[in-house]
């Protein structure tokens, strides 16, 4: 049977772009005819002793308990456990000196969800005041950002994606993106706006400035702003530099576990105003009635305890910051006399690298880069929205930390030699 | 803040009806005053010390294995847990015949997240061939049914349901709803058709015959049916009568294990061919990445060594069928002397009463039956998608068999003086 789609069915059913790389990926893993791969394309964390140890012990005090049946042979509310919820509270009521109540925070089966039902829920197809059907847009106030934003619309054309400026340091071979504030539009026909802090895959940590500047331009019209705070503090706790959560009336401050060594138990956590709490967690209701309760029981063992906090802090965030010292010293040790330019890496498990006269696209350097027995992930695919032309989005890669101290090192070594030969082509 | 809500985010913020009585359930429950209610409106299923020690096990023997850090501390494939998928395709192949593969099966994070994907990818707004825009229904065939599909569609004009035959035992006190053919449409313009078998709330099994002709209804547009078997065979085997599930080219077998005991884990599992699967799986990788894995892999424990299975018919089916039974008998013996009728109930947890000449709403008969101390459902919310007035959908209520067999039998006494009342106020 070849059943037809509808329009969603349609818009659905095509992969974001970074999924059709990972069939690429796997196709050249399995084909390798015992060659072996440095892969630096995962986004599969590391299992990190500590961290699955720390997953064991909550576990094992579950099972032990009376609470185990309770958890995963009922069903739950569609809020979220009210332990993790407690805990969520608690923890950051006494961390940032905010002032939440259970109200204030949701559930998600992964973030993910969470950015897929805000992006449909305020995005999307709506009735102006004077009966009139108009786009509210999701707004990426800066490209590039998170791949997965471009699998959540379920209409393409509320996605709106922003160039950003770029402040270079040549002499450095370093560079950062800032959000263009003379093109992000925000206003009445916005419905939402996103953004991932720090960034996959630049690494990029919005000042809390910009995030102010943001969130003060959605302000006027009500617009929920959406911090996906999958890589920050205080869990995974994978900046690199000093970062505060921006909290405030429109900001909803988005977390995840999955770099907290959680990946396949998918928890998103939403903090923010209960009036932009309240349709997401209907959504959900209608969507899938809950979030699995194993994750959100063990979770709430580990943040209640500080032992998540401690563990980022004193595990995950070393183990990350490392390697990226030993990718930064490799590659400034070791890439030819050509523009290479790393983005300045603030958070986060990857490294972005923009070649400005890369003579070739980045989907061809990731095939030369491939034949040299290296895995990178061309950077095409982050620039979810992105309306206009811009010969930079061929010219980035991304580079995964999740690969081995020595893998790196042998991996940015051989790098360097493809950038200078497809440059020397030229 | 109030952000303003898309035409989906209205949609989506509006809970199914049986949810909103819930919150009365819920307020009635706390405000008791010291007063004691028998709760027959769960829907939450009883927690059986046999099935808590099987999941507790299978949570044992995972943490006990090497394999616990590959299943929580790592991101999945979108379609599923591979241990389960085989699993779940060795046992259907063995039990039924069959012959699947791997591509045959996807995982869901709870059915309903199934039925929310299959009712927007192949239901709603869709281009014809000569470029028309048009609505894809998502048909359901037998009203009364389960009445979160009312909160699958994006928009509400995309689902229908139909009234259907009654076949009355009138001497007996008993009915059946049967689908009546020469109303329900099946044709170009439906997207997909979904159905409970046996049903929540009625306990109705539609006959294999009655299964056979809607998918043959549905094949020539291909057309897939959703059978959702999430109170079937062979788990949880809430079937009181012998069923076959049926599985054909255009049927998706749907199932859950929150009636095997794991609601908190939200397990669905879609069974069909491989391009009905594919759109809802892309569906699933864009909404949520994949269905959280600690679940998947207890499952895949439980139904690999056929412990599910056997559970599901030595524990389970008797329970409830054990409170039937004493269901029926008290209402046999103690109803009054006016026409009231229950549904044949050939499986599930609930039973459905149809008063054919009650003289208030089913509305004010909850109220009146809460009065007596007993909560039930009224009936009116399992009609989601009838678009037609039908006095009947006002003459029922649903009563949960997760309650004591003790307290069933004093509420079904209490139901009987409450009924014997109110028709005589007449």
């Amino acid at each position: 049977m070849n059943p037809a789609l509808s329009e969603i069915g349609e818009q659905m059913s095509h992969l974001t772009g970074v999924r059709a790389i990972m069939k690429d990926i796997i196709e050249t893993l399995r084909s390798g005819e015992g060659k072996h791969f440095l892969n630096l394309s995962a986004g599969n964390p590391v299992i990190l002793p500590e961290v699955e140890q720390l997953w064991r012990d909550c576990t094992a005090d579950l099972l032990a308990s009376s609470e185990y049946g309770e958890v995963v042979c009922r069903y739950g509310s569609s809020q979220g456990y009210a332990p993790l919820i407690d805990a969520v509270v608690k923890d950051f009521n006494r961390r940032y000196g905010l002032n939440l109540s259970d109200r204030n925070v949701l559930i998600t089966p992964g973030s993910q969800s969470l950015y897929f039902y805000a992006a449909n829920a305020f995005g999307g197809y709506a009735t102006t005041a004077n009966g009139e059907t108009t786009v509210k847009k999701v707004v990426l106030p800066l490209s590039p950002d998170y791949t997965g934003y471009g699998g959540t619309a379920l209409h393409k054309e509320t996605l709106v994606a922003y160039r950003p400026t770029i402040e270079e340091d040549k002499a450095a071979h370093r560079f950062k993106y800032r959000p263009d504030f003379s093109q992000v539009e925000i206003d009445e026909r916005t419905g939402c706006v996103i953004f991932s802090r720090p960034c996959n895959p630049t690494g990029n940590v919005l000042s809390d400035a910009e995030v102010h500047k943001i969130a003060s331009l959605a302000a006027p019209y009500n617009i929920p702003v959406l911090v996906d705070s999958a890589y920050g503090t205080p869990f995974p706790a994978l900046n690199f530099t000093e970062m505060t959560p921006v909290f405030g009336e429109n900001i909803l401050h988005c977390m995840s576990l999955s770099k907290a060594g959680l990946p396949g138990e998918r928890v998103g956590i939403a903090i923010g105003d209960e009036q932009a709490i309240q349709p997401l967690e209907s959504f959900q209701t209608n969507l899938c009635i809950h979030s699995p309760r194993y994750g959100q029981a063990i979770a709430a063992r580990a943040i209640e305890s500080g032992a998540l906090a401690e563990i980022s802090q004193n595990a995950i965030q070393p183990h990350y910051k490392h390697k990226l010292e030993i990718l930064e010293a490799t590659l400034d040790r070791h890439m030819p006399e050509v523009p290479w330019m790393l983005h300045r890496t603030e958070g986060g498990i990857f490294a972005w690298l923009w070649f400005p006269e890369l003579p070739i696209s980045d989907w061809e350097f990731y095939q030369e880069i491939k034949k040299a027995g290296v895995i990178v992930v061309p950077g095409s695919p982050f620039f979810p929205g992105l309306k206009t032309e811009w010969q930079h989005t061929k010219q980035c890669i991304r580079i995964s930390l999740t690969a081995t101290p020595e893998e790196i090192e042998t991996a940015m070594k051989r790098l360097a030699e493809v950038t200078d030969r497809v440059h020397a082509q030229k």
